[in-house]
């Protein structure tokens, strides 16, 4: 049978996360119910990363076998066309190798945060934005997020559910741009890593908005990522900031 | 009574557009509404543009008086307590002088339209643009709309429902920027004149749409405009791409 991959975008807010659930939407879901139209029956697929419930995308990568031989630019159209109306969109598709694995084969992941600073309520950004009603200084922040740079012991950064083998990990990148977002002064994170724990990326937003907001100086978020203790990280900041924005392979599928 | 002046911005979608009506929700009405929240009794409003169903704002203006003197600080901050969950805010309040008038005390309105050229649906940004399957070549649009500048009878830019008594208009900008969007390239139209006739924005860029396309030729806008006829316009297009951004007054009520 031959193997597919997908680039699929979405928006979080309908849905229970990427995970397939019993009685709940999920994007996991709405792709499978989309592929059921075009090849009847039970589709199994999987991701690069199980995103949380109101967590959103740009780039998630998905893989599954097909019966049929299809052109991939025509399963993305027939894909979307049986996914509307929800929010979600295949950008890309691609056939790979048959030992090709969405989740086992990727070797980065990164994730976007957008953080909208302003003091009236979000209307066209709502749900898209984690909104402060303050600026922030974004100078201690980039100072603070140096320092988690680099292979560490995250356990402070990482939730009390979190399946992961071992709370090591390296984390490539942490940058933080200020950008004219529509709606006002927007600070984007761009993390990068080979793989993250679960809420890592919302744990360590959340701990750096603390040291915008100057509750926080620079050195609490090393003495913190070094007493490798979750009661020692920040608020966990809310999902609804937070895009998967694409996955890296050794070659890239969609190329 | 004191009189006040809001800039406010909006999501059109869930609204049969700015004015109030008997039996469909409206943004005068959420204001109005809003406003009875703080000072009970029939509330009625002013704004400077009466924008249509699905429409959005940015930099809408509207003036109404209250018995009390209010903050305009406090003031704008009760009324976004009093409009959520709606996608209305208030983003600004100012103490105006008796006679001063959002609609008839304004000498500009500038409106922004967005255009997203991608071929997937928008998730993220479904319901905020106008989405093009193709991309456009900007340079002709740009001859095209030079066409439009200045003084001219606009009757080919004008909805059949329109009430204003005259069709000549003055354009004193139509600039379109092309701009990495969030979910893909985007074109911006930026359009500025002292007022404008009923659909002439949406009238005049879906036009230019079909200029980009390379169905229309740009001289081809000369020709329909120099016609003066309704039926030589090009596609209306959607409103969902529609922003009032901006009204400007003699001196700024809000600077």
């Amino acid at each position: 049978m031959p193997r597919y991959a997908l680039k699929i975008e979405y928006h979080g807010a309908p849905f229970a996360g990427w995970q397939r659930q019993a009685d709940q939407p999920s994007v996991q879901g709405a792709v499978e119910a989309a592929l059921a139209r075009l090849e009847p029956g039970e589709h199994r697929i999987a991701a690069a990363g199980r995103t949380d419930a109101g967590v959103h995308a740009t780039g998630q990568v998905a893989s599954f076998d097909l019966a049929k031989g299809w052109d991939p630019f025509r399963l993305s159209e027939a894909l979307n066309y049986h996914l509307k109306p929800q929010p979600v969109a295949v950008v890309a598709a691609a056939r790979v190798a048959d030992d090709w694995h969405a989740r086992f084969t990727a070797v980065e992941r990164r994730y976007v945060f957008r953080l909208l600073m302003r003091r009236a309520p979000a209307t066209h950004d709502a749900g898209l934005v984690w909104q402060v009603k303050q600026p922030l200084d974004v100078a201690p922040m980039r100072e603070a997020a140096a320092h988690l740079i680099g292979k560490h012991d995250f356990t402070t950064f990482r939730s009390s559910i979190c399946q992961a083998a071992s709370p090591v990990k390296t984390l490539d990148e942490i940058t933080i741009e200020e950008v004219a977002g529509f709606s006002g002064p927007e600070l984007r994170f761009f993390l990068r890593a080979r793989s993250f724990l679960h809420n890592q990326v919302r744990s360590i937003v959340g701990t750096l908005e603390r040291v915008g907001a100057g509750a926080w100086a620079p050195g609490d978020v090393k003495t913190a990522l070094e007493a490798a203790d979750r009661a020692a990280c920040g608020p966990v900041c809310p999902p609804q900031g937070l895009y998967l924005a694409g996955v890296g392979y050794p070659e890239d599928p969609f190329g």
